[in-house]
């Protein structure tokens, strides 16, 4: 799948047009293409990566957080996820961000990817993450703006949630997917 | 999983921080939380919905995309995809995009889910199809920024690219893993 050179695009110039550090910033960015043309105003996004994880318990059930998410506008179910601290491994962030939300610990972790968030604006990157062997050490203690329910579910149920909408976040869905999807 | 009531956010006031219309609009909100704490900014990004199809041909090939993507930063292999136009519903979107960037029609659609791209800011909502029975009707002609090649590959060789990185944005291994986990 190596086929003909593809040129990169060259980015001209770009300039800061709005600045909510350390939550979002947007650059307009003058680009050259490789056939010549110009664009003179590619945004790009930049709010913080963070990491996400399909936990399964040692008894196998999958641990699915209930809360309202303000860009969904409803109570919605999401996977136990978070930002990642500056300096910090994304792992470390995953092991940080479960235990802190869950109260959980697991055994065993497996890297799924990191994927960008958006092929043209970029937005982050996303760390995903699929640990299992999980059981509980301590109370919950997020920090978090959410009021938030933990709920153990089956596999089938969390994938029934995923097909129904009430997973309506898509790195949930895809984190979700992909563990379950296997390393076959 | 229908459990204790949650109480959405209220939103007090929003002001539009960025007008790059129709590409980006970022919002500021002033929120104001169920326990009553106020956060004067929360930020809210709208880009333009889009479409994604996890394609497989009458002989069971998996269509691909090889092209630079900037928000990637570099050569990478995504699916058939595109935004949506006024109006429009998703899955004629979706045949629309695979039509004009890989000359393919389609005899099975399948609805894979509607989600939102940032839990937080919100971004847009991202419509995601399963398509089998493809074939070649048209030569490409999607009028994109980018020089592209198709490409015809096994699942197993689709799947391996999703593990290995080349397949680097999330909409792109959400859809492939939704559409190869199944309906099960």
């Amino acid at each position: 799948m190596t086929g003909k050179r593809l040129a990169p695009w060259r980015v001209l110039g770009r300039s800061l047009e709005l600045d909510g550090s350390p939550r979002i910033r947007v650059w307009k960015e003058e680009i050259l293409l490789p056939d010549g043309r110009r664009i003179d105003d590619f945004w790009r996004v930049d709010v913080p990566d963070y990491a996400m994880i399909a936990v399964e318990t040692e008894e196998g059930q999958v641990i699915l957080e209930r809360h309202y998410r303000h860009g969904v506008g409803d109570v919605t179910l999401t996977l136990p996820a978070g930002g990642i601290e500056p300096g910090e491994a994304p792992l470390a962030a995953a092991r940080r961000e479960l235990l802190e939300e869950t109260g959980h610990k697991a055994a065993q972790w497996r890297a799924l990817g990191s994927y960008v968030l958006g092929a043209n604006g970029r937005f982050c990157t996303v760390h995903l993450f699929h640990a299992t062997g999980a059981r509980k050490v301590a109370e919950p203690c997020s920090g978090d703006l959410e009021e938030t329910e933990i709920l153990l579910v089956s596999r089938k149920e969390a994938l029934a949630a995923m097909r129904d909408g009430r997973i309506a976040v898509l790195s949930c869905a895809a984190t979700l997917a992909l563990a379950l999807l296997g390393e076959g």
